[in-house]
């Protein structure tokens, strides 16, 4: 297939080495010029703009930081370069409502558009691994698909904006585990319990999960050098509050939680791994994990 | 080694069976007869009273409703019959307060105690493969261990009482998690995610758990048939706060959340299975999962 990449960033780079892999003709093309060339040895051409690598793509994937830096890529001259019935799989973590507005724009050109965000980080996005939310329509996503399985496992959950809300809904989980398991250990660890073996009694019971697994031990070593950024989590959470409100739903508290103890978090410091939440909680009571009552 | 089996319920019966199959010499009883039949038949002796069960254990395992009940019978006569040097485990899930003055108290008679409370349920009870979370002494623990084998993957976790605030972190987590995934849901599905794909989509990311993999299935199928109660659930949140408060720890937001929503729950529901807390968000907001925004 002939795929434009658009944002050769931490998770761009490796996905459009993957695309490479598979055999796609891949023209790639990253706003700091520079990022192209390990690409361009392993076998891409590189554009001068992105007008010029969406010419001719029947698939263009935007990997961007943003919905406005998204909005400017795409309709700042891909839009007029993109092909009448090519498709933009914006890979991008941005608002629902956002999405939904690309593909309505998109369409008034005859261009198709599907939301189709990810998670899983750089280690998947290396591996093809990634697990890719998508929203759009069945026939669009149906052409795509065969491309997006060599980045990871593509499943179309709804129609437009979809993808990002399951993004959002993600984010709500792995925020919302991540402060439970905080919590949890900081009573029991309070109460005498040793966090590490805690964390092992626990492994494989119904409070298993990945957060469990790796964010738990992130706790234990008080390692909180950041894989997933606070602020990041943060503006996923209030994308999520802002979309449930959009939606007539005024209760969400786990949501709500995890966006106040983000928000007090970043305050007090700075921008650390997720795992950190942990240090709010025992700022708040004040405890420390490894602190037992005498 | 000569073991007494205290409580044959629909966690006991299946753990007596799996000490039998591993070659203990077993004693059993129930408050209720009846039910030490089945074991008999397999091998066991029945003993027509917890004392007299207890007399000449090396250990007695009680497997109980909840903490008077485990007082009741451990200090109305089975204290007198137990030999001194013998360990008393108590894997019923009870307040760690309880168990630390049980322990106490068996220890002014000469006596061992290990509170060992379980999760996993009567599948892992059945499979000897229960998460057993242990507090008490190192030395008694290791004289328990081979026996608690039989019975899952035992784990000492601290002092006396750290198995049972073990086992109520496993609650908080649960708890909270599948509070967190029928949120995420409930706001995904309302914006036109289908449910059922977008568990498919998350499964192997970050959001990865026991509980998307289990509960959110309930959710989606709308099959609250009483697996984890409600009632249960929300006593083991109780007692957690209770715990936290009387280690000086005041901000426990996900615990008294996650009790807030199941004590509204059960006030409208009666006792359904604890993946329900999705009907409570349903009716807070109001929305249900399988609804969308035109």
């Amino acid at each position: 297939m002939r795929i434009a990449f658009l944002g050769l960033g931490l998770m761009g780079a490796p996905m459009a080495r993957n695309l490479l892999a598979a055999g796609h003709a891949l023209t790639v093309w990253n706003r700091s010029p520079g990022k192209a060339a390990p690409l361009v040895q392993a076998g891409a051409a590189a554009a001068p703009s992105a007008a010029e690598a969406a010419a001719g793509a029947e698939l263009v994937i935007t990997m961007l930081e943003n919905g406005p830096i998204v909005e400017a890529v795409l309709f700042g001259g891909v839009d007029a370069a993109i092909p009448a019935g090519s498709i933009v799989a914006d890979m991008s973590s941005i608002r629902p409502a956002e999405a939904q507005d690309h593909a309505r724009r998109l369409a008034a050109r005859g261009v198709h558009h599907l939301d189709a965000p990810v998670s899983g980080g750089t280690t998947a996005a290396t591996d093809g691994t990634l697990a890719i939310m998508a929203g759009g329509e069945a026939e669009v996503f149906a052409r795509a698909e065969p491309a997006l399985r060599a980045l990871g496992r593509p499943v179309l959950v709804g129609p437009s904006g979809a993808g990002q809300l399951a993004k959002l809904a993600n984010q709500v989980i792995v925020g919302a585990t991540i402060g439970a398991v905080a919590e949890a250990f900081l009573i029991a660890a309070r109460g005498g319990a040793d966090p590490a073996r805690l964390r092992e009694a626990l492994r494989g019971g119904f409070a298993e999960s990945r957060i469990l697994d790796l964010h738990a031990q992130r706790m234990i070593e008080r390692d909180f050098a950041t894989r997933g950024r606070c602020v990041t989590h943060l503006k996923d959470l209030d994308n999520t509050l802002d979309a449930a409100s959009r939606l007539g739903l005024g209760e969400t508290p786990y949501t709500a939680i995890t966006a106040g103890l983000f928000r007090d978090l970043i305050a007090a410091e700075g921008d650390p791994d997720h795992s950190a939440l942990l240090l709010e909680l025992e700022r708040r009571n004040p405890a420390r994990l490894e602190e037992t009552t005498p």
